[in-house]
């Protein structure tokens, strides 16, 4: 069953009020699922909103917080999240850090106590259309493997980077994992066996059962290259926001405990390089019609396929599994 | 035939200084190229001296200088490298970013106009031994194709980025792509195929020979997403230093174009932060004593392989190819 954008918005907003999130934070918070939805993110979509409303419930995430910032430097701001909801104390800190970049030119966001963040490009891409350069990362629960190691020792640490390049902003957002939990809980869920290399069971064998990897852990992308991307943004994150090592987060799988792990936004006013936006843009336009490997496939641009699921899935709505959808209306039903 | 590091520094300084290089910069040019060789990277070591001494001669580069920076921003740095020795450039915008540190917390040096700068991992660990978060990364020669095309459009696009933590700080150091061209012209040296996925030739077909490689592209790691990566630094890179982009970048591998590719600096003050160093340290040890796959191979961190190679080579020495070192003995009796 197919809804459109919108009511779906309506929906996740007023469910998140009736737990108590100001309407300004209900919108925007419903904002972020909706637009994983759109491009084709599920596992960073609605199936998430069940647990908010859980933690919202429960007084492990606070619907009216926006987040403590002091400038512990005149372009570092660090930002205790109070258990806000992600996207409020991070587009709050984003607010922040805008006001000042006119006169700095760089600045830094660390975050601590904030709940789930969800998907990072819709920070870059923010950034992004306000012609900044927004740089996102985040941590979380233990699920990743070191490189050459058997043990669930790092989070999926995403990263994102929005760039501005003419009317289709540049927007890159990455797992350093090679594949989601998420999509390995999909296979299981098929009874369908995942591609070699993509987990180790618990006794840290590789393995292609779906379910023995959601006890054992991720390989990172990219081997030794992915792995170190992933644990930099480990420590970075950990230095800069005080937050927990992977090991330790708990709280953005569950509705147990308070989410502990911690996010870094850093924007970059583009104004103050000796760089052009149009010079980007031909640049990234002769990527896109240069040859590519499959002729029916053209070279893409990180951005590019989430536009085209976007624009499709206004135009066709959004199909929800049913069992989530019956989830949703009980719990509007509550 | 090996050479004492010292006398290799010796021998490397007194021949930039006799191509004009002043004692100070020669000594540091010196100094990064016998570190590569020290970590066990000769492809940014002393065969890229011959080189940097024709590009001083014909001033390509300029040895005196030490590049023109305005801050363009409170915390932004924009540098003209004026044909300078890269890590002359690089390593005094690293000083006049670190005055600036204590009041803002972080700041970037974006770099026009110098030379290359080599091992990236030299300057993270520089930052991170100070006490600094630093975040290095700079363009290219278009070596790589993107995921999914088969034309060299996009540089190397090195990252590399230095922690603090305890006496043996975190430095990741990785290519973009999935194999460095030198590798590639080493097996063609050899006569020995490359693996399959490393390369397409000219005509964008997928190569294990090492010959036809070097006429056509190599590809990025890690598939979509470390195509992504190398592409966000391409254009942060260009953005931020109004560099060229590497379709159009000439000078880091040749002595017959002035240097145009970009540089990028950040550094971060993580006293600035909330989190410990004590807390990194520990679980990077947890890290290195997790169960590894292969039970004489122990989990690594990034910078531990370079360390230790760095310290058997000073005790061992360096061994030179023989062509290399008579080359350099010509040189010098030049």
């Amino acid at each position: 069953m197919k809804m459109a954008s919108d009511q779906l918005r309506s929906l996740a907003t007023a469910l998140l009020e009736s737990r108590g999130a100001e309407p300004q934070a209900a919108a925007l918070q419903a904002d972020l699922l909706v637009e994983a939805e759109l491009r084709g993110l599920p596992s960073h979509g609605l199936q998430r909103l069940p647990f908010l409303l859980s933690r919202l419930e429960k007084g492990l995430a606070d619907g009216c917080a926006r987040g403590v910032w002091t400038w512990s430097r005149r372009a570092f701001l660090d930002v205790d999240g109070e258990r806000g909801l992600g996207p409020v104390v991070l587009m709050n800190a984003m607010r922040c850090l805008k006001q000042n970049l006119p006169g700095m030119g760089i600045g830094v966001a660390a975050i601590r106590n904030a709940n789930h963040i969800g998907m990072l490009a819709y920070y870059a891409e923010a950034a992004a259309r306000d012609g900044l350069i927004g740089i996102v990362a985040s941590t979380s629960e233990a699920l990743v493997h070191p490189f050459g190691g058997t043990k669930a020792m790092l989070g999926t640490n995403p990263l994102a980077i929005g760039i501005p390049t003419g009317d289709r902003p540049f927007v890159l957002d990455l797992a350093t994992s090679v594949v989601s939990m998420g999509k390995i809980r999909n296979h299981a869920l098929r009874g369908a066996p995942i591609p070699p290399g993509w987990a180790v069971d618990a006794d840290g064998h590789s393995t292609q059962d779906p379910v023995a990897a959601q006890s054992g852990a991720i390989a990172p992308f990219g081997g030794a290259k992915g792995y170190g991307l992933g644990l930099a943004i480990e420590l970075l994150v950990a230095a800069l926001a005080g937050s927990a090592l992977s090991p330790d987060v708990r709280g953005t799988l569950d509705d147990d405990h308070p989410a502990n792990k911690g996010d870094l936004l850093i924007l970059i006013d583009p104004s103050a390089g000796a760089g052009t936006i149009p010079a980007l843009t031909s640049y990234l336009d002769s990527l896109r019609l240069s040859r590519p490997l499959d002729a029916t496939r053209p070279v893409a641009i990180p951005g590019d396929g989430a536009r085209s699921r976007r624009a499709a899935a206004i135009d066709d709505g959004i199909a929800l599994p049913q069992p989530l959808f019956e989830q949703l209306m009980a719990l509007e039903a509550a």
